[in-house]
């Protein structure tokens, strides 16, 4: 019998390219890519998607890309981030993450993919890195190889 | 008898990079490229020229940036995209397109281009490749290899 | 006896990496690069230099970073490019620029530079293209090359 | 006996890519890049860890993000940056630095790191070139570095 998978998408360096823009009163923008919109409206068809954060500044950013792309997000802070995946069950979720915090996650995850730009050891912990940065299209190369990977249509 | 060629260039990927810079209220700025309004100068000599995008929350942007540059946009979802250019005529359309709903319009057209950027489908369908990105000189290009490839001067 | 010298900068794609940021207003942010200032304040001392720009609705903002690195700054659009040069003497110029319209003057000044970013033109008909983009180092880059070419020190 | 090291960073193309974006009224935003703060919160378990900035004009932004990550942070302008660093003891410290006026104290320094975009001269003088760029995870993959160079752990 087929699993029950999630899609769970980090935001920070996945669906953006990781920059934050700063003025003086702090973190005020962020970069969000092209087509990943568009991969992510085919994928839901197929299984459930949502995003998760560690940026606390940044987090209203998130929020509203989030709103706009129909995706729920969770603010899930590094320290906590293990034992939120451990809750789903790690071998419930596809998983796309870059950062320090994500490698052990990734490795431990049913399916881990890492965008180019992620840190060396989230690659290595990964089953599939994407050609293209995150921020670049990461998450639209992902959804495809997904879809393929897992015979979803 | 020469056809009458219309040059249609959409806006996200190919005159910007494709990303979207978001505040904590949403979409609030896009990154357009050099040289490309130097490319449409020369261009629109020849051939008529104009914008199409199916960003719907960016379209404020992207209209007021066609202005600066002298070009009439048009408000085309993707879903619509097809039937937009059927009523044109495919074979009256030069298109410059780099998404996931611009790779079946790049292969019916008369001619396509996909900037260096475009997804791989785009590039696959795709008469010319431009060496460059979108927002990055990918137009300026375009049109340029244009000119020379149908003999426009 | 050796001739008196000007070092003319272009501003869009050489100072900065040719984009231009647009909110529904329009143009209203360029990006400047590192070092390029470091490059200027050493090479003033040896040689006049000033900056020019045919952006005419983002020209405020050139005005405003000529100023904090200490630059004079003049509108100079493309169809007036040619004549300003002639004024000055093509062989009293030595020219760093990018675009379309610089390829042309770049040919004829006494020494002409390009940064990476430039289309191909203008890396033709160079002395040297900089290894960096502009808005990347290219002017800081291209200062060091000068003084070296030239023995200014 | 183990000497008193001291991690220093230079702010302007090391924890951001080095590019200044200006409106009409001047610098006003600066881009910050992934997973630096990561590294800086593990390294500070071993080292202490400050920043210094040359840029006086953008120095309330360079302030707000050394709030933001937990650092303190010193404005050393250029002529004053190597008696900043004789004072402190050039074989205290360990620098990352990239421009014109880091060089030589790259080269002084206990060891010296550079992002792969610093000038040319500061990658030669320094002891590790991270494989990325500032602003874009350089001071993350030093963190990393230190740790395993000086056993930290």
């Amino acid at each position: 019998m087929k699993k029950k998978l999630q899609l769970i998408i980090d935001v920070d360096g996945v669906l953006t390219d990781g920059s934050f823009i700063y003025d003086n009163k702090g973190k005020i923008f962020k970069k969000f890519g092209p087509h990943d919109s568009d991969g992510i409206k085919i994928i839901k068809n197929f299984i459930d998607v949502f995003l998760i954060s560690a940026d606390k500044r940044g987090y209203e950013i998130s929020k509203k890309r989030a709103k706009d792309i129909g995706l729920k997000i969770f603010y899930v802070p590094e320290e906590k981030r293990y034992n939120f995946f451990e809750n789903i069950g790690f071998k419930e979720c596809i998983f796309i993450g870059d950062g320090h915090y994500d490698a052990e996650i990734l490795k431990k995850v049913y399916y881990g993919i890492a965008p180019q730009n992620a840190v060396d050891k989230c690659k290595k912990n990964s089953n599939y890195v994407t050609k293209v940065n995150g921020g670049n299209g990461a998450v639209y190369e992902a959804c495809l190889h997904i879809i393929k990977k897992f015979n979803f249509n």
